[in-house]
């Protein structure tokens, strides 16, 4: 009944490749490293849209839309900025093809050549604090918090669907302030926004923290970030929150007249979540039966599979299946009868397993003659036999998908505190990322030094400088030098 | 109060360039052709995608995305598909920079060349109908009914803010379809939908009708398409819906089973509006004060400005805007409240005048003592008096919005009716398009020779056939030869 997916036990690299297509979420396109993303997936890529963009505005964010294109010129402007992403942008030259000679083909037009040559956006700091400059004069000009849907690109060698793909779907917010003070509460602000938003609705629980200087994003004068931990105990960033100091209003030239009369730089953060949470999202919470999906962000949150063997049985069945649809719908709860006659209900059965539709009703001729529908988990795979003269379907299945929630999330907890290790070793240190992986927590010198040759050594990555963590003296799991605290390593997508 | 805008008698393309900047719409950007859209008027078009998002689901469409880049080959599988744009693509040949020998400066890396070129797409039917080609096997498959949301590039020599931009935002629709019945229903049913949109939300009246062969979609068999007129009495093409026969399935091989066991091609539609309704939203309804928005898609519908003399005042009027705030929040009007104190009443009510906010409600002290408000209506500039004892504003404010929803198109409707034209000479062809403008209704002898002549000597095109007239014999107000109907003639955008 698993439409053949491989087990994580043995593959856990192809189970998740598998599983994103099978289960219709996302396929490689012809174009290299781009993907397609499906309906399904789409759709559940909506409903997290949806959330967070509620949580943008309810927090004084506009949406408003930006150049795919970059002059190149701009993105030299940061020094670290055009560092970090000029090796992997996709560069537009001409802005015309026409046929070739022998009229076979079409060929570019070696007359049509741009002047100056775009970048496709691999994120836009650039392109939006050129516009700044213009918008903001005064301090009453601030704080301005946009945000901006859109897809950016980067030129990936090594590709997987959601998790690194050379086009991606994200949201980036570029927020301006008059002070220091007020821009780092926005990059911090932002930071538990998305926390929040995976642990209540992806059911995933996340470690607050900051990067080291390796690991920060490139113009940035420090990184928040919010780290995930995957079930074959790899690290996965799931979001990025970053203050930017003045570094892009110095690039572009971005100062607003203060209160006080003075004519000031000012003050900046961006921030970002993608389509990579699709890859967390299956990572985390999924078995070997298919994709587990939280209720919150489920396309469907309940299936009803009629079973029967004539059509009067139907015709009963449906009219059961309508009465259960009227009682659920207007509570909001998404529940879809699958009435299909071209499929059978184990095929039905193993088809939503593999999707992820977190409760699945069946509805037979003896549930009918009992008033009975059997109920079954797909985090638990459990069932149970549900008699309707007893309970009311109104409020049993919204405690039940608030059940599913929770419990998919202290699943999710559970395990990241089994595999959280505390080492003060290096030979620890080894023995527990090759054996067990997950997130190591360890003391660091602090130096780039040290976090490459562990990188070099291990291929673990310092994933965070945790935020919630008591100051503790100690030294160095790997140079004995002295340290103020504990970061978390891990090996990471 | 009109902010400097130029009057529309006087200047009208001057008018519209200068309302899209003024009121916060949109902007020019540093890279030729690509806009800025500002948040005012990326939260319009916000309400616009809600409203469309509803109905394409409404109608059995789901959303999913394919990728940006289109292999050059691709184009070229579809004979007239990449002649219609092979002309106006940016092309993107590289995909890495680096740093130029001096150090200087960053430049292409002309080792990073791409083995084919990708094209940006222009319109996605190739990239699409590559991806269905895996997708449909069997008549199971079908209909295929899938929409996406997305930025496209064309690279246009002349742009404008809106109405011709190199980059824009837009839905399209990719279906598929088993029998050519069906294929042509979807396409029809499209048509009616967009056609159902700009009345109902925009508040705008439309033509539906089919394209003649010159200004059909490259690659399509028929394509419909509503027209709307602008108040310089040129008309703008606002959607349309192509039907595709089976050439793009000819072009990549897309068959299916049949339930009669056959193989055979699949039959397609697409169909698509972008952000140029923004551009036929301003230019339909707004007046030389500012912009006019439909309450329907305005994002403040009503607001409320404070005009006092003293804090003392001002709280009481506080006091009171909240009430109403509290009353109509709830009944989902978009109530704003501006205390701002940094401004003056008389500069926000022509802020607000700008911006096209549907109603604004005066609040003075003299209003508290006498429990009254003033109402301004935008799109009439009328002013009443409300007496709180006895109007209640809870049914006062959303009848007022629905009468001006409706009067809005009214207004419109009857600017068409008084534009439309019936013409049976070529002198008064010409005379019409020159001293009125407008829609011309006049007999076509049917032949592309004919239509392009025209266009040649008056700028004038055959916007559409419409749909709901009568046959009707007549002679080609050009050539003189027969014709079975008038065609609509305009000068377009």
């Amino acid at each position: 009944m698993s439409k053949g997916l491989p087990k994580r036990s043995e593959d856990y690299s192809l189970w998740y490749n598998e599983l994103v297509k099978k289960a219709d979420l996302a396929e490689n396109s012809a174009v290299r490293g781009c993907m397609v993303i499906k309906p399904y997936g789409y759709s559940i890529w909506e409903n997290m849209q949806k959330e967070l963009d509620r949580m943008f505005k309810e927090t004084g964010h506009s949406n408003a839309y930006f150049p795919l294109f970059i002059p190149k010129s701009y993105l030299s402007k940061e020094a670290s900025h055009v560092e970090g992403f000029a090796k992997e942008c996709a560069v537009v030259t001409h802005y015309r093809l026409k046929n070739s000679e022998d009229g076979k083909s079409v060929i570019v037009d070696p007359e049509a050549k741009l002047e100056e040559e775009l970048i496709v956006r691999p994120t836009s700091e650039t392109v939006i604090w050129s516009t700044y400059k213009n918008w903001i004069q005064s301090y009453r000009d601030l704080p301005l918090k946009i945000n901006q849907w859109a897809n950016v690109v980067r030129w990936e060698m090594r590709t997987r669907l959601f998790l690194r793909t050379a086009e991606f779907l994200w949201q980036e917010g570029h927020t301006a302030h008059a002070t220091k003070e007020e821009a780092i509460e926005e990059t911090e602000l932002m930071m538990n926004i998305y926390a929040q938003f995976a642990e209540e609705f992806m059911g995933l629980p996340v470690v607050k923290g900051i990067k080291s200087e390796n690991e920060r994003f490139a113009g940035a004068v420090e990184t928040y970030c919010i780290e995930a931990l995957m079930q074959d105990g790899k690290a996965l960033q799931a979001g990025t929150s970053h203050f930017l100091g003045q570094n892009f209003a110095k690039a572009f030239d971005v100062k607003f007249a203060s209160k006080e009369g003075g004519l000031e730089l000012v003050w900046g953060t961006s921030w970002g979540v993608s389509t990579r949470l699709m890859g967390a999202l299956i990572m985390a919470h999924s078995d070997d039966n298919g994709l587990v999906l939280p209720p919150k962000l489920a396309p469907i949150q309940v299936v009803i599979v009629p079973i029967y063997r004539s059509n009067e049985e139907l015709d009963a069945i449906e009219a059961k299946a309508h009465e259960i649809l009227n009682a659920l719908k207007p509570l909001g709860v998404s529940v879809h009868f699958d009435h299909r006659d071209t499929y059978k209900p184990g095929w039905k059965f193993a088809e939503y397993e593999l999707k992820g539709v977190p409760v699945r009703i069946a509805l037979g001729p003896r549930d009918l003659a009992n008033n009975t529908i059997e109920v079954a988990r797909r985090d638990t795979l459990s069932k149970q036999m549900v008699n309707l003269n007893e309970v009311d379907l109104k409020t049993f299945i919204p405690e039940l998908l608030e059940e599913i929630q929770t419990g998919i999330y202290q699943k999710a907890f559970q395990f990241r505190q089994d595999n959280t290790t505390s080492v003060d070793t290096w030979d620890d240190f080894q023995k527990v990322l090759e054996e067990k992986g997950g997130f190591i927590s360890a003391h660091w010198d602090g130096s780039s030094e040290t976090e490459n040759k562990i990188k070099e050594l291990t291929k673990a990555t310092i994933r965070c400088i945790p935020l919630d963590q008591q100051k503790e003296e100690g030294s160095c799991v790997y140079s004995g030098k002295p340290s103020s605290g504990r970061v978390l390593f891990a090996k990471a997508y």
